[in-house]
């Protein structure tokens, strides 16, 4: 087990990283804060782990939430049978939510967390590469609404986060894809050296080797947390972290929540603000190539939905909250290993990049990279 | 018009005190982040002063929601409604949310708020005495459950607070007396020069006497905020500001939501908190004698709901959120102008309280204090 202690003052918490962690229940009690506790997980996870979790907390009052498997089932409904379990079960103030998960129940969860009596503790589990690298760190939390993604939720950090690498085992190698997009965004915009160690060891990563897995998780964890350090609510270069996310948000809008994944909508944007950043002139002709190698050998998708126009982009990123009230705001690269948030873009620019970016269906797409 | 600030570091935030400030479209102008604007009101407060603040507001971009009035509505699916109307006008993350109205609206507008992309600007324009003397100062927002008051909620702090003194005009005067019954817990708990003060202009504030209620709206927020900024996030001494709470909300809860008025039961149950410090000696005859006289004079009840049984308190206070695991706690009076929390209130003492507790309807003890 290796741990990474995120400062954040007397909120700071430690993220435990290594294989069997979710059966250590030495290392969730000395975050619960009460002596109730409540699981929020989906049907999926449940079946997989719910039991092995429950076993480690038999001296607690234990409550559960088990919810539908889904992006679609991000809202504010599911927030709310939270709240009635914990109701129902009389919890007070001083309870823990544990989420058992991916990233929808990490944000679902810790919602729940940040409003129930106006905010009580919780812990995350997350059993997805995705919440692994992305969830665990910045305390964001919240849910869907039918005009857009995460538009309602709260700031609110977990006492403790615990990555379990052997969950992955169980995970779909398209969802572990997905994950891996996160990863190499890690890399793109503030470490060069991990982008070269990730070109080197993306195989070993799909292939689930346990040590590549940890320093993979561990070292993402680290970039976030040195950037939500320096700024913890999102008024400066925590912007970084949205590289590829404006037009990925874009492609899930437009598509419908949970037809792409989240991390394959945000490859593609990353190879989309890539491909604008070399039209820029910030990135030449070999850094674009290795950007889309790397992420076509992570199995993700490198180009946008079939069908979708570029109107139909620009109309769904000026609703993206990350677009302010002047000027279009993206973040590009200024070389592999930095990026910069871009507060003007040049909209016409922005319009012959996206009329010349291929289109393809995912699966199309999905088949390239599996052969 | 007079001003204090509360200081809370980097959400440091003004209170505007006094008549026609409404009207003040440079007390808004500072506060408001964006160029977009939500006016969060209800349908009677719309009807008096909705125009007039929104002809103070013609350079910004404006949107309204207008909630029905009363505490049966403060939900979930109201704080829905903003949220709704914000993405329906495509409003951002600089937009600023202004609560138009009272402690239901304020709460809600300011949760809203709290939640809508994690977190916008609001401004609080309280107008009635008890949002005045209690919402302005502490950041407390949320809404109701039907298991129990406040139970959804954040901390979320305005930007600034501006009090018409000249709102409470419109006012039903059983409205008047249920904010003088917070007004005068800041004197129980804290200060024994204003509790005396207080009995001198009773009468004064009855009868809307505008230097009077001046100085008894910035006491009672300077008092607040003195608290506050001890404890922002209740853990320790802000415990005491709920002196008569518990019983009150027990009361509320029973009687159903808008039944009782929130100062009306804080009275009773101030009332109650007072008898229990008496029986264990801490108040003597006079002093308990002084609060009823006080509270009468006040036009607030003094006695619990008809037909409400010892029992009944005790399930309902037990669900209370300031009731921690183990333990009953309450806010007790040391003596007058001094409170503290009891940790381990002996169960059969307060039976024994609950049991020779005067009882009447809520019409009876009008009847009286009118008469």
């Amino acid at each position: 087990m290796q741990t990474l202690m995120v400062e954040l003052d007397e909120r700071s918490y430690p993220i435990h990283v290594g294989p069997g962690l979710i059966d250590r229940g030495d290392l969730y009690a000395p975050y619960i804060a009460g002596r109730q506790v409540m699981i929020v997980t989906n049907e999926t996870v449940a079946a997989l782990y719910l039991q092995r979790v429950k076993a480690q907390l038999g001296d607690y009052q234990l409550a559960e939430t088990i919810l539908p498997d889904g992006e679609q089932y991000k809202t504010i409904d599911c927030v709310e049978q939270i709240w009635d379990g914990l109701l129902a079960a009389r919890f007070n103030r001083r309870a823990t939510i544990i989420a058992l998960g991916g990233g929808v129940i990490g944000d679902m969860a810790g919602f729940a967390a940040a409003c129930y009596q106006r905010g009580i503790a919780f812990i995350q589990v997350p059993t997805t590469l995705l919440s692994q690298v992305d969830s665990s760190v910045g305390g964001k939390t919240g849910v869907n609404h039918p005009r857009g993604k995460n538009m309602i939720g709260a700031f609110w950090q977990p006492r403790a986060v615990i990555i379990d690498t052997a969950t992955l085992e169980s995970l779909p190698p398209r969802e572990l894809s997905a994950g891996l997009a996160e990863v190499i965004k890690y890399g793109l915009i503030r470490d060069l050296e991990f982008l070269a160690w990730l070109e080197d060891n993306v195989e070993a990563l799909r292939a689930l080797d346990a040590q590549a897995l940890t320093k993979a998780i561990l070292r993402s964890c680290a970039v976030k947390a040195e950037i939500v350090a320096e700024d913890e609510t999102e008024q400066g270069v925590r912007a970084l972290l949205n590289l590829g996310h404006t037009f990925g948000h874009a492609i899930e809008t437009d598509q419908g929540y949970g037809r792409w994944l989240h991390g394959e909508a945000v490859a593609s944007g990353m190879m989309m603000a890539a491909t604008l950043s070399a039209r820029l002139n910030d990135l030449d002709a070999a850094a674009l190539a290795r950007v889309e190698t790397l992420l076509r050998a992570a199995g993700l998708p490198v180009h946008a939905p079939e069908g979708m126009s570029s109107e139909r982009f620009l109309e769904l990123m000026r609703l993206d909250k990350k677009v302010l009230d002047a000027g279009l705001r993206l973040v590009l690269l200024d070389r592999l290993g930095q990026a910069r948030v871009e507060a003007n873009v040049d909209e016409a620019l922005l319009v012959e990049m996206l009329n010349a970016y291929p289109r393809a269906t995912l699966a199309r797409q999905r088949d390239d990279s599996i052969g």
